[in-house]
């Protein structure tokens, strides 16, 4: 299998994981930078014209993984498979973007949630419409969103 | 950084790379599997709840990368990160699959475009409603759509 390598670093207010907003309702609208190395910003011609952006990230930070445990989002323990845990058999993370600007090999984006400076590994533009809300069936994270909205 | 692993293998009905639907307007919904390793599947625990699952794979295929470079969807080249291409510094792909049932340790999924036997590396679940059609900029891909339209 091949050998990761960042093309680049995430840019965003999160010095630490607690300050990340986490958890039911939690809103991503923080802005940052995905900075990426010099030699890889010939790839980056025409990004432009994307409003929105995939982008796959490390979670580096991360110890280890667990196959079924305990989340932020719920006290109920599911698999890992079933959550955006840290804790993965290979630690990526997927994040959307909108993307704001660029400007040479940096691009301003907002929605950011990744600790600051975390490697990012690819970059993927947003091409077609994503599943809307009416066609998604959302699992356990509906029905402990509705335990919240219940008070249990 | 991390050491990836296969935590399973897609079954899709594309044996080579030419039978893959690509280019404008090819549509992804032949049905297919996500075999994933036993040792992984108690990670797939409540994962039949969401319809629709995010797969990151791994393009074992592809041949080094190309920062700028032409694609089978436009004759016009872009660079690398503003396409889906596999030839890419870390040979990720991304697909969103919709999620038909799961026996044991095997997803059967709607929407593959990976090759048969291609490693998986992660699952997520689709966790929230895509980017609507009307708030998304889709670059040169929009302007190849139109310029295919007007028979240019």
């Amino acid at each position: 299998m091949f050998t990761p390598r960042a093309i680049g670093f995430a840019r965003t207010p999160y010095k630490e994981v607690s300050s990340i907003p986490r958890g039911l309702g939690a809103q991503q609208q923080a802005e940052g930078a995905l900075e990426i190395l010099r030699e890889f910003e010939e790839g980056l011609t025409d990004i432009e014209g994307f409003s929105h952006l995939f982008v796959i990230w490390e979670f580096d930070h991360a110890d280890g993984f667990e196959l079924y445990s305990a989340s932020p989002t719920d006290d109920r323990p599911h698999g890992v498979f079933a959550t955006r845990s840290p804790r993965r058999p290979n630690p990526l993370a997927l994040t959307v973007v909108e993307l704001l600007g660029r400007n040479g090999s940096t691009l301003r984006v907002r929605g950011v949630d990744m600790l600051d400076g975390s490697p990012i590994l690819d970059i993927k533009p947003y091409m077609s419409a994503g599943i809307p809300a009416e066609k998604l069936r959302r699992g356990w994270l509906a029905e402990a969103e509705d335990r919240k909205a219940q008070g249990k």
